[in-house]
């Protein structure tokens, strides 16, 4: 089993190419088959199954074959990792934030 | 400028490593000098600094050099990209399944 920080490194890594955020967003509309996926992006076709096996490794996409065709799913707790770590971060500075707030209204307030 | 998407390649691309991410993590709860954000790293100073360097290059810190001390601070607009664009896909998809489970319980309902 992966550890945390190895999924975090490759959910973000997956994420940081524009062809595979657009595939993760296609795929959030519903399954597509492979033919389906790479119509819109300009590649060889060896480039685009490259970055599905990025989605695929990062545990962001299945796939499953049936007769000749492979159809994608997204899998939307792949991405939960990510968001919860930003989530943490984002907690982490506004509370911060509203401590400094309230230390510059206490001073405010205090005008000794 | 940055495009949005050269935005979010930089980001997700900052994030996609663990030494990157415990800086984030670290800033988030308040800026601090180079040395002691490397203080937790064992690795050499000049890979550490390519790591900062990174962070910086993608806009999820600012850093300021005072006599010989940098100080290094969080730019917590910078994560906003992709807390924005992870939310989008969490929206695209529930929606979704949201969509389904309606399908699902009509059918359940409708015994013909």
């Amino acid at each position: 089993m992966a550890t945390r920080t190895a999924v975090l490194d490759g959910v973000f890594h997956a994420l940081a190419d524009p062809t595979r955020r657009a595939v993760v967003e296609q795929l959030g509309r519903g399954p597509a088959a492979t033919s389906l996926l790479g119509r819109d992006h300009d590649m060889a076709l060896a480039s685009f199954s490259q970055h599905l096996d990025v989605l695929r490794t990062s545990g962001l996409v299945t796939s499953e074959k049936q007769g000749r065709v492979r159809t994608y799913r997204l899998v939307p707790a792949g991405l939960a990792p990510a968001e919860t770590w930003l989530d943490a971060q984002h907690r982490l500075w506004s509370a911060r934030l509203d401590q400094l707030d309230a230390y510059l209204t206490d001073l405010e307030g205090d005008p000794t």
